[in-house]
């Protein structure tokens, strides 16, 4: 904080450059789509000039795939966050599924993964591009739930949590559409039961046991 | 059947020709996306010419309304008539699952659907003509489904099979990615666990009770 802008290194400013880019994508992805996502777009939108910008990322290819990393990296440090945030003797399945929808997946940044999911469907080259950043991801995020939940009946707790993201995502495509708050909260209510039959935090396990 | 095409009334053939259209719809969809999807590439896709079609469907805003329409009404009757085959004994709610992903969300058809769903997020046109066949058609789920399922425990059967078809939603878009069929074997079978608990088969229930 005390840093100010003529000290910071050449890295710092990189990475602040980077970072920046990163939001922008993000940005433009959620309000214009994939297809209406350029360059020039998110330079624009980032307050950076073309050649800046050419100068970390050269392609939209190489945007779009450091936005996605850098999102889905910072959606799994917030999902860490969020559970160790949530007191035993508390609902906590539920709080953690509460949590997840509305914090992260019904989150307006959340659309831009969306976008790149459907655009994947089509587009074999952001695929190659993005598939490895998601393996990486769901083996960070099966550690950190590791040393977060267990199960009471020997299911896959990283299999439950990642379910719980396929289903809200499921559900914030219907969202888009229903606008029906009450429908979601009853989604939401009915999935907490359903996963806190089977999965515990880690903590409670270890009290019951 | 043994009637022929010079046999045929005006209202069998329209009825024909928006068929036709709709089917011709969905390919589109499903192959270009949403923002590649026009009125000209669905004429040629039917092997109709531009007039004929627009004296069926006026604007690409119609023709995306009546392929939704006639894609979610199949659907339904396909997910009625899979339940209505699951023979008691057999492991029927696993087969439900499957079948659901196998059949329906899986099959490439389906992904005109995606198409729409993620459309309509940022087209407030297209989800104000959307919006009415999705709210017509989740009346019609939930009463097949009370015709068809039960709950042990008091939830509502029709959110339970909603959610099935959420959560596979949610698969389909993470299966374009990862092309992982064992991921989603399991997810499949989880679900079916997870369901299982709550759902029952109507005539098992009328047995059971």
């Amino acid at each position: 904080m005390a840093t100010s802008t003529a000290r910071r290194t050449q890295g710092e400013r990189s990475a602040e450059a980077r970072r920046r880019l990163c939001e922008a994508t993000i940005d433009c992805l959620a309000a214009h789509g994939y297809a209406g996502t350029t360059t020039l777009r998110v330079a624009e939108i980032a307050g950076l000039s073309r050649g800046a910008m050419q100068h970390h990322f050269g392609s939209k290819l190489d945007l779009v795939t450091a936005a996605a990393e850098y999102l889905l990296d910072g959606a799994l440090a917030r999902t860490v966050e969020m559970a160790h945030r949530l007191r035993p003797g508390e609902d906590r399945v539920r709080g953690f599924v509460r949590d997840a929808w509305r914090k992260l997946v019904a989150s307006p940044r959340y659309d831009a993964i969306l976008e790149i999911f459907v655009a994947v469907r089509s587009d074999a080259e952001l695929r190659g591009r993005i598939e490895p950043v998601l393996r990486r991801l769901s083996l960070s995020l099966a550690a950190a739930v590791g040393t977060l939940f267990r199960t009471r009946d020997g299911s896959d707790p990283a299999l439950l949590v990642g379910m719980t993201f396929t289903l809200l995502r499921g559900l914030s495509l219907e969202a888009g559409l229903y606008r029906d708050p009450a429908l979601v909260e009853r989604v939401l209510d009915q999935w907490a039961d359903m996963l806190g039959d089977r999965l515990v935090f880690v903590d409670e396990a270890a009290a019951a046991g």
